[in-house]
């Protein structure tokens, strides 16, 4: 798969440091000499390792001195508690907040913290057009014929051959394909769920998802999440004879950002089959990683076929595109049925576009430059917020993915402060977007899919300026 | 619209006479000169008129005599009956025996006289490319971007200009765009329907309708429907109080191709709106009549909003594009929110091809074109069934759309047929796919969309033969 160059690999241990507090503001860093002997490599390389972190704004140079970790880094905000859901049972609508947010979509005059995809200049969209080009060309009939059932045959090779990246050994005949990732997840709730039944999944939760499992008449159960480790499992043990589905966002899920350890993966899977609790799992943002390790999927400590892995490029390149894709298990006939009947086939040219983009290597190229244009998004955004929010404010620091969230004093309303940034052109996803309860109602999520500027930084200063005055 | 020319507007009358059998085999039609004079136009519209006629087979020249009723119009099959289904609704899971004939999907060494979509050879496939290519280059960010919730706008204004075609009034804002015809097919079931619910149908019925009625917790009621006219409405009244919703395909629907006349039309949407039934109509096939009158839409009768009214360029110009739209009435808003929870969008760039393709007028061009095609093929196709089929077999006479539905004598099993023809490369749909009841054993349906070929014809033969020896 993508190469990892060497400088990266150390650059990144020395980040891991900082930021987990082992080197401290004002430290000086080892010698570009002391490195080339430290790890063996040579002089162009050490300079590089510096050059990164220098980029990353965790390290400065002082003239004639070296190296030393910024100052900036001094203040280091804490982390938001677990969050703690009753386990209960909810089957209301959600509020109407999440599609007043979501209709501010495409809004060229506002300033979109809301919303969770990458912004166009950070894709790759001159390749991606000759991409589509050459599928018009590639395909028979130029794309107007349906595609096999199963969808494009190239795409589904391509994401089981990646999914080596993470633990998996997927075959193409495992997978099938889906017009975007929330179609994906309705096919899997829609196979899975009758009416009356009981989803688990992750509080915060995506907006998008509490939507899809009321919509279909099932009932949502929201488990305690810890802001790092995601789902608290004792927790999922305890409800565990009262659901019927559970649906997680196992690696860097929105809006908390929580990457679940291999030995939490493990525990779930094997908790969930013991139950023959089928586990959706939502790995759309799992290519989004900020160190040099692809996270583990849970699918890959699947024995029984009981985990139905979900991912799409709606996050990564695309979003406009509804290409994603999902690999069943032993629910593969009932999804394939699905699909035949409520969408017969996807779109040919652009799945062929996407295939062919993950076969020539030019995809794990872009992510390799969009991951790390995210970490320096991310590191921006953390000091921005350290900088200029008030006094209290929590947040989280999620290891990849497009979102950070925030924990405000009591004090902070986040519905109000969206309608007060609103006046100031400014969205933002307020915390009870992110629930069925009444919780949250002093966070918000930020998305840090937006290329960083000094007007992004003015936004967030005049974001913390209203948080202040509350 | 699209402009219809005069010589094929006297073609399409005379035609229709020999069709009705007012002009029999044999006939002498009148001369070139005493055409001009009593249709009052010039000698050059009155030889266009002899070509097209002759082109579809209808008339053949005769040296020194001039132009005659072709011979072969001698026979004239008869009519399958009205169906008769028992007006009880059924639950139960479609027979697998669609699922086998639509696997034959993409299969090129078959003659897929199954699969209800036009050939790639009949559609404009070069200018759909460089549709494509504008459209990358149009779209802001190269449509990697989410499009508006609703869709297209420039594909919507366009459905909702050529609704004047038809009878009806739409604005762009009326309409909502889908990933194809099942796709808002699906969300509009999924929008009125509970559980247990019943949905009439006309009988025999499209199985994809079928089995997405089922697959959604609802009940089927077949209705008895006559091969020219329609569902019969007296059935209809009868079980009104009966039913939740009403799902048709009033124009050229398949496989019976029957096109309900406007007096029906207006009396169902009537009937429906009293009991306050949503009257879901499927209009995939509305543009491809023979004539040179578009039908109208049981929508253009709708004062209530009670008409859900869908269609796609499936069936027209590329199955493969997955581009649909709805114009849901009152049910607007359910039908958005459905959208959104389960697609999100459509994919953009595809959707702004064919809007685009829409607009330029390059869609009524080929639609013209191609409407011929399809009507010379229907002419060889009844041809070639007169002439190869089994003594006692009816046909249908629809006056557009991709099928004829063939009934032959009780001794002949479809199933069977299909099973045997299968064996020498070619494949049909047999009659138990389109109901959920004991019926149609004796029928099948073949689609004219092939591009006619004496192979074709040759095809033909080799199914009449087997159906002989049964």
């Amino acid at each position: 798969m993508e190469k990892v160059y060497r400088y990266n690999e150390i650059a990144s241990g020395i980040a891991a440091q900082i930021r987990d507090g082992i080197l401290r503001s004002g430290d000086k860093l080892p010698s570009v000499r002391m490195l080339c002997k430290e790890y063996a490599v040579g002089m162009n390389t050490a300079k590089r390792v510096f050059l990164e972190l220098e980029a990353q704004s965790l390290v400065e140079a002082k003239p004639q001195s070296g190296f030393f970790v910024s100052n900036r880094r001094v203040e280091r905000l804490p982390l938001p508690a677990v969050s703690k859901p009753s386990l209960i049972a909810n089957h209301h609508e959600p509020s109407e907040l999440s599609t007043r947010v979501y209709s501010s979509i495409g809004r060229g005059d506002l300033t979109l913290f809301s919303i969770g995809v990458p912004s166009g200049s950070l894709l790759p969209l001159a390749k991606l057009k000759k991409e589509i080009l050459y599928a018009t060309r590639a395909l028979k009939e130029g794309g107007t014929e349906y595609e096999p059932l199963q969808g494009n045959v190239k795409l589904r090779r391509m994401v089981a051959v990646r999914s080596l990246g993470w633990g998996g050994n997927l075959h193409e005949d495992d997978l099938i394909t889906t017009a975007g990732g929330v179609n994906a997840l309705s096919f899997c709730l829609m196979a899975l769920g009758k009416p009356g039944d009981t989803v688990a999944i992750e509080s915060p939760c995506y907006p998008g998802i509490l939507q899809l499992v009321i919509s279909l008449g099932l009932k949502v159960l929201e488990l305690p999440t810890h802001p790092v480790t995601g789902i608290e499992i004792d927790a999922l043990r305890k409800v565990v004879s009262k659901i019927d589905i559970c649906l997680l966002i196992p690696n860097f899920n929105t809006p908390l950002g929580s990457c679940m350890p291999d030995a939490h993966k493990k525990e779930v899977v094997q908790l969930l089959a013991a139950s023959n609790i089928p586990l959706i799992e939502d790995d759309i943002y799992g290519d989004l990683y900020f160190g040099t390790q692809r996270p583990r999927c849970c699918k890959s400590f699947d024995t029984e076929g009981n985990v139905l892995w979900c991912s799409a490029v709606s996050k990564t390149l695309a979003p406009g595109y509804r290409v994603g894709w999902v690999a069943p298990g032993k629910y593969k006939e009932k999804l394939l049925k699905l699909k035949l009947v409520h969408a017969l086939a996807s779109t040919s040219v652009i799945h062929e576009a996407v295939g062919n983009f993950l076969k020539t290597g030019r995809y794990d190229r872009h992510l390799h430059q969009l991951r790390r244009t995210l970490q320096h998004n991310y590191q921006h955004f953390i000091d921005a917020v350290t900088e200029y929010f008030p006094e209290g404010t929590k947040t989280t620091r999620p290891q990849g993915g497009l979102a950070i969230w925030i924990e405000f004093n009591k004090e902070v309303d986040a519905v109000k402060l969206y309608e007060l940034a609103m006046k100031q052109k400014i969205s933002i996803a307020p915390g009870p977007m992110f629930t069925l309860q009444d919780q949250y109602q002093n966070c918000i999520r930020l998305c840090i899919g937006l290329p960083w500027s000094d007007e992004l930084k003015f936004k967030l200063k005049q974001l913390g300026n209203l948080a202040k005055m509350m």
